[in-house]
């Protein structure tokens, strides 16, 4: 296949997931319609399911395309991070982002069959923040009484936490030193 | 009024809301219908609403009748007891006790009036975990350099987290430990 045409695939498929993410982030998993997904995206259906095979399919390469690109700023900045461009609203698409990700809880908690094809997808998160902990590790700035796995889940637990909060509309002005607070907790001190 | 009547109503009371508890937890808010609501309470709706004005009452009842509960055993153990009763299966209603935090999770992100009428309830768990941390600092177990403010809404963050996580139905074998570094984080630590 010529270079062109596979440039020109590309950019098709990233104008789809980036209208079905406002889409699903806007209308929930049920409420985005093919409809809806015509008009978010600016293309037709036939242009739509020639890229992915059926919406379940949609939503999934979604949800992994957002996993991958937090895997990225983990791999950089860290977990703490991800969650601190969460409270100040300067994550790419930080509304998309919530969306997306509250669409994959809501449908982890009712819809048990997408539990299964979720967790072949889930992992690149786990897996970029324990090597970014390791990392941190090497580099003398991580605690050394826990082990990365419990530290990556516990931060990964206050993530949880804070997609929760923000999802329910609860004030967040205040969270900044509880994200100080996380981040000292992982970190080496003094004197040990 | 004669006590024993006193004492029949509470009884009846505590009979509509422990049934309500497991219909509102199985069916969620919507789905807990007039008639489900009589067979779980095993009252007919006549002599249930004679106690509650009406469904939303109902729920807000028992979710305050949760809250408090939290709060009990917040005041006597502390937040953290609290997440590792929620991970045991040890707390007094753990399955219903879930069900009700998460209808009101879930109605605080869709139901914009019911956010302003939930606020009124929801500050009992606040007050006992900020309670807690006082007498823990006061008895010299809290790091100091924090304020009781910030580390109670991280302990509540990091429950926020659990209760998403358990929701979800993700592994939570592991996060024994996890809430061992959730609780050293709010200790006072050798030489400080």
């Amino acid at each position: 296949m010529p270079r062109v045409s596979q440039d020109h695939l590309d950019a098709r498929r990233r104008q789809i997931l980036d209208g079905a993410r406002a889409c699903f982030g806007r209308f929930g998993y049920e409420g985005a319609t093919v409809r809806r997904l015509e008009e978010a995206t600016a293309l037709s259906r036939g242009a739509i399911f020639h890229h992915f095979r059926d919406k379940e399919s949609l939503f999934l390469a979604l949800a992994e395309d957002d996993a991958a690109r937090m895997a990225d700023v983990v791999a950089e900045q860290g977990l703490v991070q991800v969650m601190r461009d969460l409270l100040s609203g300067e994550s790419q698409h930080p509304a998309d982002w919530l969306g997306t990700r509250l669409e994959v809880s809501r449908r982890l908690r009712t819809d048990p069959e997408f539990r299964g094809r979720w967790a072949e997808h889930s992992q690149q998160l786990t897996t970029a923040t324990r090597k970014r902990l390791e990392w941190q590790r090497r580099s003398g700035n991580l605690r050394d009484d826990i082990s990365v796995e419990v530290l990556a889940d516990y931060l990964q637990l206050v993530l949880e936490g804070l997609v929760s909060h923000l999802a329910m509309g609860l004030p967040a002005d205040d969270l900044e030193p509880v994200l100080d607070v996380v981040e000292d907790s992982v970190r080496r001190h003094r004197g040990e």
